[in-house]
């Protein structure tokens, strides 16, 4: 039976700091028929992640900003319902940009069939997807660990963060991490494989607690967070040190441009590069990534927990528990 | 007739804040008899650099901190007066670590002999020596501007920004520089072939100032000074920008760690990368560097301009004048 209506999000104009309930608004959306080379689509699980933040600004960011009224854009698995593309059948479940939406048609062109079991598809949007391929190409490809050496990674209960460390660790480093309670810690030391971890929120002088987990300094940064975090990270640095600057979410609300400590000196002194990057710039590399981190799913030697939501209903609540770290490991929102 | 005392300039202790005159005494020193393998070196010029206030202080840069009582570090150029190692004669002009004294005695081993007539002597301190060798592998190396591209260097009119520009204009970018008086704006545009130069001090908002200067944006930013002017750049770098962090002469005197906008998010969202250097780090290559320096010299592709401080007794007046911005190009002291 065709779905005639979608209930969607709907960004109801650009926040100032932090976004709330009213940032957004539910409205039930009419579903056109598909047209050739079109399928029709049922949302299984919708994604929220930090960078969507960055759209409900008005200011051109590495995504192009959402304008009021738009449908809150992102990734979903979503299962398809009827196809007129030739390459999907009803029932197949792929990746696609439908936004925070129950339904939709989308050219078939737009959609990644996925291989996942039904119980297991939300990988796609965590660490078989989006977030993963971040993981790794931001570690490998900007950072460069070599065996032996310390990674430090911020946000490290996150989806990213999660990942990075683990990955660091099948690459012969040591994986430190910062994350936003005692809680996370543990898993990430006790499941993981980390060789530590630390609850930022715990200490006063965090350059101070972190100097004993890091005894030979700290040779690549995964930054995910920005702010006072940073700043002690910096502290610990060596020479030649690289940060790979993957998100900061410590100042994705700031009403005005966040102040602090100055970095550039400490990279001068140190002779350290700085860098920002996003998982885009390396598509063409995404399915030799695709497959590493499958594998090393399959194998167990790659761990995976999500947060999960449950409810459509609850989706800008998700979206904004990214901030207040109510995630641990990828958050997404259960649909159906 | 062996020379048996030199003059030299001595750390009293380690400033806070600007180092002014207390911060220096005179003194004279016994100079031994040059032993075998040995030189005796007479100073025609020493240089001051804004890298001898990083040593000044207690706290482990890239160069070890001098202990108080000791000579100021740094090259001089200096003529041999009486030598025990083969390689060199009475007469030869040297390169020597000599440091803010009148003579001294060196092993041969430490010398670099200087092809340079005595006149043009000084240019091993500038263009033909460190500073001109950070220019050209912090642009060339660190920077990797392609043709086309828009490179910006602070501390434009000073020994290494002044090359850095004329250097950027060789590889065909478009060079702007910033500096700290319209007479050195002037020097820039209308003698070095800069595309475009600002006096920061004439201006409130220095990156609106900028902008009409870099219509295609910053594509290399070759930082000298950092601060607010780095803050004003930052505002105008392109899609995969490149930052070469030489220098942060705004902040070498601050008592604290200098605070200001934070930078990372602006590296993110532009994939843009920040890295610190040091002219050692290339040694090997300094041969390369110092042949295609000195060919462009020959050929008026580069020009040069010395800030000439006259007698050994102003050599702290000299380097203290690096702070406010008294030298146009290299500022150098002649010692005799």
């Amino acid at each position: 039976m065709p779905i005639r209506q979608s209930d969607c999000w709907i960004l109801t104009g650009y926040p100032e700091g932090m976004p709330n309930d009213a940032t957004f608004r539910r409205e039930s959306r009419p579903v056109p028929p598909a047209g050739e080379g079109e399928v029709l689509l049922e949302t299984l699980y919708l994604s929220v992640d930090p960078y969507m933040r960055g759209r409900m600004s008005p200011v051109k960011s590495y995504v192009a900003p959402l304008q009021p009224g738009d449908v809150i854009g992102g990734e979903v698995v979503a299962q398809v319902v009827e196809s007129r593309d030739a390459r999907f059948v009803a029932g197949d479940l792929v990746l696609a940009p439908l936004g925070w939406c129950t339904a939709g048609v989308l050219s078939g062109a737009a959609l990644q069939k996925l291989s996942l079991p039904a119980g297991r598809a939300s990988l796609a949007l965590g660490a078989l997807g989006m977030p993963g391929l971040t993981a790794y190409f931001g570690l490998l490809d900007v950072g460069r660990p070599r065996p032996g050496e310390t990674v430090l990674v911020s946000g490290a209960a996150g989806a990213v963060g999660s990942i990075v460390g683990q990955i660091a660790r099948l690459m012969g480093c040591r994986a430190v991490g910062v994350a936003g309670s005692e809680e996370k810690v543990r898993w990430l030391t006790e499941e993981l494989g980390f060789d530590a971890a630390l609850n930022y929120k715990a200490h006063e002088d965090l350059r101070e607690a972190l100097a004993p987990l890091c005894p030979s300094g700290v040779d690549v940064y995964f930054d995910n967070v920005g702010g006072t975090v940073s700043d002690a990270v910096l502290g610990l640095i060596n020479l030649r040190a690289r940060v790979a600057i993957c998100g900061q979410i410590a100042q994705y609300n700031a009403k005005n441009p966040p102040r602090g400590t100055r970095p550039f000196a400490t990279l001068l002194v140190r002779r350290a590069r700085a860098e920002g990057f996003i998982v885009f710039d390396f598509k063409e590399r995404f399915p030799e990534a695709q497959r590493r981190l499958a594998d090393w799913v399959k194998e167990g030697r790659l761990k995976v927990r999500e947060t999960v939501v449950e409810g459509f209903e609850n989706a800008p609540k998700a979206f904004l528990g990214l901030f207040s770290g109510e995630n641990t490991g990828k958050m997404v929102v259960r649909v159906r």
